[in-house]
C-alpha cells in the first residue's frame, strides 16, 4: 500500500502513519519528495485496513499495490478453471448456453421447454421457481412444487438444471432438489450471508454481476464464496444500471475480457435481462461470445407471448435454434467449441 | 394504462391487446390518431403485468397512470406519518438526529459513545454488531455479543437503539435484544424475504435506499414491509452510485422533496456514508435538515482514528456536539423542532 | 402526445390543457378513468412543447407517442442508407474498419501508417490534427501542419481521411485539405452550432456519442444535421461514462440493434476509445462487429510505445491485421461483406 | 507520479521506465517490495503524460501524487477569491443569487423581470438569448435582439447581466452589448476553443459543470480559462446524470464543500436545472446554501405558465421573494452575508 501525504503534512503525521502501518505487522518506507512525502507499506497489505489509515490526520490519497482478492485472482493460478457440471464441462474452450423459460409456469410448459432446448443443442437447463419482483402485487414463482417440475422435466431430456437461490433458509431444499447450479442473482451479489452459505457446499454457483457492481465488488463477492471452500464459481454479466432509458441495462461486454485477465474462473453472459427485449438477444449474444464469453443464459419458452413474466425477453424455439447456429460460427472463428 | 401500437399496427394486434386487457379485468378505449393507435386500460391496472403488454406483437411503448404502490403513496394518506420510536417521535414537525458509531467494539466505547450522542442532544443511538463488509477477510462486526453491550449502554442513558439485520435468520435474536429500530442496508434493500419478515414484526423499520435504487424501486421495497402490515418504515437516502470518483457516494437531496410528495413516511439521511469522510459530514447533514428531510443517520465515535471501520466518516463528540447546533439554527429557519 | 391529470384535477385545469393543445393546432381528446383524467393530442405533436405542457397546473406526466426525429428516422426511410466516401461504401452489407494514429506526429509516422493500414485491408484512415485534449498543458495536436501531413501520406495510398473537427472557424481550412469524412467529438455531439455548420457542407459526418448522451439525444444530435441538408451521417458509438472505474468507459453494443432499428444511417463503433487499453480492443472490435456494427474507428501506431498521446490504446501494424482476419471471419458468419 | 508494476516484471522493463521518466526531466525512486516493484518519478510531475507511461510494458498501474491544475488550486491559492461583478462581489463572505427568466421573450416581459428580481432582493439577472435545445425544431432563442432587450430591462434596474456564449463568433457581439458575466453551458464545459477564447477577455465566467463531468475534468475545464489570464471564474454545480429518472438530473450537493478544498473560486448552484420542477426548487436552494454555495442561479418568470422554454422550472415572482426570504435566514445561521 502507498500512502501518498498531504503538502505540509508534520513529522510527528508522519510517525504516526508509520507506527499504525507497523502495527498491522508491515514495514514502512518514507521517501519525501518536492511536494509530497510518500508512504510504502511493504508485507502483506490484505490486513491493512485502508479506511483507518486514510482516517489519520494528514493523509491525503492511498492505493492498495496488492488485489484485494486472491482465491479467485488468476495471479495466483494462471490456467483456466473449467466447471464440470455434473459431466458437462463449462470454460476453458468449451462454450456452454444455457436456456430455458424465466419462470416454472406447469409441468406441460418445463416439458416442452426442456425438449426444445435439448434440441436446439443446449446441454444446460434454466428456470425460475423463486422469483425476485420489485412488486408485492405479482407473481412471486412456484416455490417449491416448481422445483420439481423442473427437475422432473430436465431429467427426462438428462439437462443439467440452473436455478435462483433467494433466501438461505431454502438451501436444504434445494440440495434435496439436487439442483445442478445454484444461480445468485443480482439483487443477491452482496448479500453476504448467502454468499457463505453457498460457500460452504460443493455446487458450483453462478454469480449474477450486481446492478451496479464494480468489477471489484463483485471479484469479492466471488472470494467470499470461494473463502468458504466453494471454488466451482461461474461469473455472469447481465447489464449494468446507467443513465440510459432506451434499453433496461447496458450489456457490459468489457467485463468479459477484463475479468479473464484477473481471474481464472469462467465468465458468462445473461443477454435477455440486460437488453430486456427478445429483438435484442440475437444481436447480444454474438457480442458475448464473440469478445470471449465461456458461455451464455438465455431465456427462452414455449410460447414467449404467453409467458408468465419478463414475456417481452424470451426467444421463441426457432429464434433460440437460428441464434445457435450463429454462435457456432462465431466460436469456430475463434477456435472455440459449442 | 396506456399503450401506444407502433406505425402500421395489423386491427388483429389490436384486438389482441383489448382481449389481454380484458383477461385482467380492466376495460379497453382504443383511440385512432393520425400516426398511431393509442389503447387505454380502464380499471384497476395494478393487476396488469406491463410485460406481457409490452410482449405483444405490435405494441410500440405503454405506460403506467397509477402509481404501483398503494400503503406508502402520499395519494391515498394524505397526513405526514409519525413514527412512534418507544416514545421519540419522527416525521411530521419533528427532526430527529440519529447519532453512534459504525460498528460495536467494546462495552466501554458504547458507554462513551451512549453518554456523548445523548449530551450532545440526541435522542436515538446508532452502532453496527453484524457488518456488510465488501472483503471476507476484514472485521465483520461483534455479532450478538456486540449487540448486548449496545443494549446495556443505550439503556443507561435511555436512548432507543437502531442496528442493521442482515440475515433473516438473526430476526429472533433482534426481538430478544429489543431492538427498537430495524435498519435494512443498502445491500438488502431488495432482499425481498428479508422484507418480507419484518414486514410481520411491529417494530420501526429504516429503509436504506440501494446504492443505485431508483424511487420507484425504493417505494416499492417499502410497499413489500407495508403489505406484510408493518406500516412503521423510514425512508434513508445514503448516496447514490454515480461516475463522480472524488467522493463515495453522490448525496441524493433531490429525493427528500421528491419522496415526501409521494409518500406519508418520514424520510432521512445518512450524510456519513454518502460522501465517506468527516469533513464533509457538516455540509451535507445542513443541506439533508434545509431539503427539509425529517431526520439524519450520523456516525460518530469517541476517538474517530481508533475506530474499527470506517474510522474515516465518523465524528467525533465536540463535531457532533457543534454540528447540532448548526442544525437546529436551520430546522428554526423552517419552523420545525429538533 | 398524451397528458395524465392529477387524481382530483379540476375542470378548470383540464380546459387548460384542451386549450393549449388547440394553441399549438392539435385536437384533444379527453378520456376520464376511475383514478386520472387522460388527454390525447391529435396531429403533428413535434410542434407541441411538452415542458410548457408539463408546467399547466394539474399536469402529473406527460408521454410523447411520435418520435421528435424525422429525417434520421428508419419510420420513415426503411433501407439502410449507404454512404459514400470517395468511392468507398459504409453502411448496407459493407463493413468499414477505419484506423490509423490518434494524433498525427510527424511526416514519416503518418506515411508508415498509411501504408500499414492499407496493407491490413483497411481502405479509410484516421488521424488527429486537432486534439481535445482534459488538460490546457498536454499536446493539443499538430494542427493545420499536421492536416497537410495526414493529406500527403494518405493520397499515396488511395485512402480517404477522417479526421475531427473541434471549432467552427476550422472549417474553411478542413474544406481546403479536402477531408473526405468530418468527425465529430463526444464532447461537442451537442454544440449546436457546429452541427449545424457540417450540416451545410456536403461531406460525410460521423457524429460521436457523447459522454453521457441518451439514444434520443444522439439521434436529435443527428437530426439537427441533418435538417440543415447534410444526411450523410454515421453514428459512432465510443463507450459510455458509467460508475465502473476498472476501464475508461462502457462500450454499450446495445447501441448497435437499437440505432438499427431506430435510424437509416450506419452505426460504427470504436474499440480504442471505449476500453482505453490496447490489449480490450480485439475483444471489443469483435464484439461490435458479430452485434450488427458497420464498421469500427480503430486506433493503430507503427511503434504503439512511442505514440504521443493515448499511446496506451494503439494497435501495432501486426495487431491490426491479425484483428482484420478475425473480423472478417465474424463478417463471414453474419453474412456481410469486410 | 507513483508506477506500480505488474508481477513478474522484469528488470528491462523497469529500466524502460526510469528512463522514461528521466526524459520528462524527472527523477526516479525504485522500490522492490514483496509483490510488486514500484517506481516514484520525484520532480515536476505535471510534465509526464501518465498515458505514455502507462504503454510501457509491464506497468501494471500509475497514480498522480500532484494535482494537474495549478492556477486554480486552493493549495496556491490559500484565500477565497471573491469575483467582482460591476461592484457586486461575489465569494468570501458574500452570497449572491442570480434571477430571471430561462429565455429573453420580449421587452415587457425583460422589463417586469427586471423589477420583481430586483425587488426580491437579488443583485445580479440572468436570462437566456442564445438557447441550446435538444431538437433543432424548437424555439432556438431571441438572439442579438435578445440580448438588447436583456440589456435595457437591466440597466433599468441597475443589474448587471449573465447571459449564456455558445459560439465563439459571438463573443464581440457579447463585449459590444457589455455583458457583464459570461456564461458557459453545460454542453460547452469541454468546448475548449471556447474556452481558450473567454480566456483571454477579462469578464467574469460562469462555467457550469458538464452533464456528466468529473470535479477533476471540471476543475482542468476551468484551468483552461484561467491558463489565458482570466482568473474570473465561477464554478455552477446544475445536477449530474444519473440513472434516476423520477427528475431530470441529481443535483449533486457534495460537490460543494469538495470544491470549496480544492479551489479558492467561488461556487454557486443552479436549482432549477437539477431538479427540473419549479415545485423542487425551493428545496435545493435551500440545501446549496446549507452546504456552503455562495449563489445561486435561480429561473423566475413573471408568469410561469406562459414562458416560452423550460417553463416547468421557473418560479414565480411570489416564490422567489419567499425563498430568498429562508436564504437569509440560513445564510445567518452560517454567518454570512446575503
Amino acid at each position: 500500500m502507498i500512502i501518498v501525504m498531504e503538502n505540509g503534512a508534520t513529522e510527528e503525521q508522519i510517525e504516526a502513519v508509520v507506527r499504525k502501518i507497523k502495527e498491522y505487522g508491515c514495514e514502512a518506507n518514507v521517501s519525501r519528495g518536492t511536494e509530497r512525502t510518500v508512504i510504502g507499506a511493504i508485507g502483506d497489505e490484505r490486513r491493512i485496513d485502508q479506511e483507518a489509515i486514510d482516517a489519520l490526520p494528514g493523509v491525503e490519497q492511498s492505493m492498495h499495490i496488492v488485489k484485494p482478492y486472491k482465491i479467485v485472482a488468476r495471479e495466483w493460478h494462471r490456467e483456466n478453471t473449467v466447471i464440470d457440471i455434473r459431466g458437462v464441462p463449462l470454460g476453458g474452450n468449451q462454450i456452454q448456453v444455457i436456456s430455458g423459460p424465466c419462470s416454472v409456469e406447469t409441468q406441460e410448459q418445463m416439458d416442452e421447454s426442456a425438449r426444445f432446448v435439448k434440441e436446439a443443442g443446449c446441454r444446460l437447463m434454466r428456470g425460475g421457481a423463486f422469483k425476485p419482483r420489485t412488486s408485492p402485487y405479482t407473481f412471486q414463482g412456484r416455490g417449491v412444487e416448481g422445483l420439481a417440475m423442473f427437475r422432473k422435466a430436465a431429467d427426462k431430456y438428462g439437462l443439467p438444471i440452473v436455478t435462483e437461490l433467494m433466501d438461505v433458509r431454502m438451501l436444504d431444499t434445494f440440495l434435496e432438489y439436487d439442483v445442478d447450479v445454484i444461480q445468485i442473482g443480482t439483487r443477491n451479489m452482496q448479500n453476504f450471508d448467502l454468499l457463505k452459505e453457498v460457500g460452504r457446499i460443493n455446487k458450483p454457483v453462478i454469480l449474477k454481476r450486481g446492478m451496479a457492481a464494480t468489477i471489484s465488488e463483485w471479484l469479492m463477492a466471488a472470494e467470499y464464496i470461494a473463502a468458504g471452500g466453494n471454488h466451482n464459481i461461474i461469473f455472469c454479466e447481465r447489464g449494468i444500471r446507467t443513465y440510459e432509458t432506451a434499453y433496461r441495462n447496458v450489456l457490459d461486454v468489457t467485463a468479459v475480457p477484463v475479468l479473464k485477465k484477473e481471474t481464472h474462473l469462467p465468465v458468462i453472459i445473461d443477454p435477455s435481462h440486460a437488453g430486456g427485449k427478445a429483438w435484442m438477444v440475437p444481436a447480444l449474444a454474438r457480442a458475448a461470445i464473440a469478445a470471449g464469453a465461456d458461455g451464455l443464459l438465455v431465456e427462452s419458452h414455449p410460447r414467449p407471448c404467453e409467458a408468465w413474466c419478463d414475456a417481452d425477453q424470451a426467444l421463441s424455439p426457432e429464434e433460440l435454434k437460428s441464434l445457435m447456429g450463429e454462435l457456432k460460427g462465431i466460436a469456430n472463428v475463434l477456435g472455440r467449441s459449442l
